[in-house]
């Protein structure tokens, strides 16, 4: 049987010499080079083409070499029987972090503002309180989410986390359901969102949960952009509800060069950037993927399709 | 006896309640109002006028109202037998940590190059590496240093510390005096220096410090102006040997609005705020201080006025 591969042509020259070296003697078939479909039992995707997976009769495992599984699981005609696993990789998790840790120091110590004086020659210094004074929410609060949440808090950062369904995590407290998120809401002054995008999560920022923050407050979205509607948030820094956003990801992606995001004085823009997959670091939990598949034990990072991630 | 308080108006009005209840019944003399220079034998100062302290003939004791004492003892009349104690505030070391911590990162994942895009409306991935790939060096490696590179660490950053004794920390190599100097610089894509000004230390950051770092790599100055060579900087980011700076602190504050600074594509300019002091948090150190004085027990943080810091 054979293993289909299909991601972007930069990425697949990166896997191809890692999956020839860790699983020699494989038939590797990549994108787009299928060659007989019935001979794929395996594929590892990401942003497959809508039908790709359902016009392989054979398939019986799903690997997604990224972390968010909603470009595969939005095709309609995505084959919903088959097992799908979502990349866990302690590199691309560690690069999620950095980057949450450096966005929210940046809105903490109030980094626009700064930028926006340099710009004018302008030495003026601001009120600053310390990371212990000042709340900080994340949503999302699996893998990554608590990766971040425990390096913000080492920094002295009030942190809590809110999930869908509850979690204990040591030292930071947490919310979940739909009550919860309104608690977390009122207390974050700087909120993180790095939810999936499932159908719970689509729209989930909106001019009714934002307006629930404290006046002033700022977000970072590194999820998933439908998770933001996108006009309530301008309106949201227009009436001054919130004081900037930080956003990796977005609608459309990439953003079109005429969205009123790029040139916003209080919107930082970057390219969906914050934690790459890093296929020398990912290598490891596809094969243990496909060795767990292969032995038919549990696999580890199966995604619950009825949930969404 | 009498405690002469000087220090900015601002400050004053922050320093005055808290010094009235923390150590009720004393004769406080808050600058410009000295009264009888001969009652004073205790000052709490920063950024005192040149010939301040030696004009008070019975001062004993000399409380520095900040982490850098070097405004104290250039003045060339100042009274060199005396002992000086500089703060040392949890608070202040913490805010030291999240800007350095939030310059580093920043440096890390290309900031500066994201910022430039989304004025030009550019959607463009760079290669990034992972903190662990990416050596930081601290120059200046004691309270603050240390807190820093724990915190950098904590992140999986590289971390190694150099400072002029040699120091022995958990976890995080150090370097020590001329010949380590050269080592931290040749392994430092990164370099954080957080020097006192003396002797030593005036202008360490020049052009032959600078072109001992890898080519490319940048630096973060939080010590004092005067421990770089502006030039040298100028001409290092010129040549590519140096891809960016972080400044906070300059010969000349506040930075002249015609500097070369200011407008620099490479450069970040904040003006000296990476860690004020913190009043509220600070009465402790000044009232230890001064408790310890007055039992006649050894300084904590008393400077060692040979050394510089």
């Amino acid at each position: 049987m054979a293993i289909l591969v299909r991601a972007g042509a930069k990425a697949l020259d990166s896997w191809r010499p890692l999956l020839e070296t860790a699983l020699p003697g494989r038939d590797f078939r990549f994108f787009p080079e299928l060659g007989d479909p019935a001979a794929i039992d395996i594929a590892l995707v990401w942003q497959p083409e809508p039908g790709l997976l359902s016009g392989l009769p054979k398939l019986e495992l799903i690997v997604c070499l990224g972390a968010g599984v909603d470009a595969i699981i939005r095709d309609p005609s995505f084959p919903r029987h088959l097992p799908v696993v979502r990349l866990v990789d302690p590199y691309m998790t560690a690069a999620m972090s950095e980057y949450v840790v450096f966005q929210v120091l940046c809105l903490h110590r109030q980094g626009l503002v700064y930028s926006a004086q340099q710009r004018r020659s302008e030495w003026r210094e601001h009120p600053q309180k310390n990371a212990g004074e000042r709340p900080v929410g994340i949503l999302g609060f699996g893998t990554l989410g608590q990766d971040a949440g425990k390096k913000l808090k080492a920094l002295g950062f009030d942190v809590a986390g809110w999930s869908r369904s509850a979690k204990n995590v040591p030292c930071i407290p947490t919310y979940a359901g739909a009550a919860g998120l309104d608690a977390i809401l009122a207390r974050s002054e700087i909120l993180v969102s790095l939810l999936p995008l499932t159908r719970d999560t689509d729209g989930l920022l909106n001019a009714r949960t934002l307006a629930r923050l404290p006046r002033g407050a700022a977000i970072v979205n590194v999820g998933r952009g439908g998770t933001l509607i996108e006009a309530d948030l301008l309106a949201a820094l227009d009436s001054g509800q919130l004081s900037a956003a930080v956003l990796d990801v977005f609608h459309t992606e990439p953003l079109p060069p005429d969205h009123p995001f790029w040139r916003h004085p209080r919107i930082v823009v970057t390219p969906h950037i914050a934690a790459d997959t890093h296929p020398a670091t990912a290598i490891a939990a596809v094969v243990e993927a496909i060795r767990e598949f292969e032995a038919g034990l549990p696999l580890t990072n199966r995604i619950d399709l009825d949930r969404g991630y």
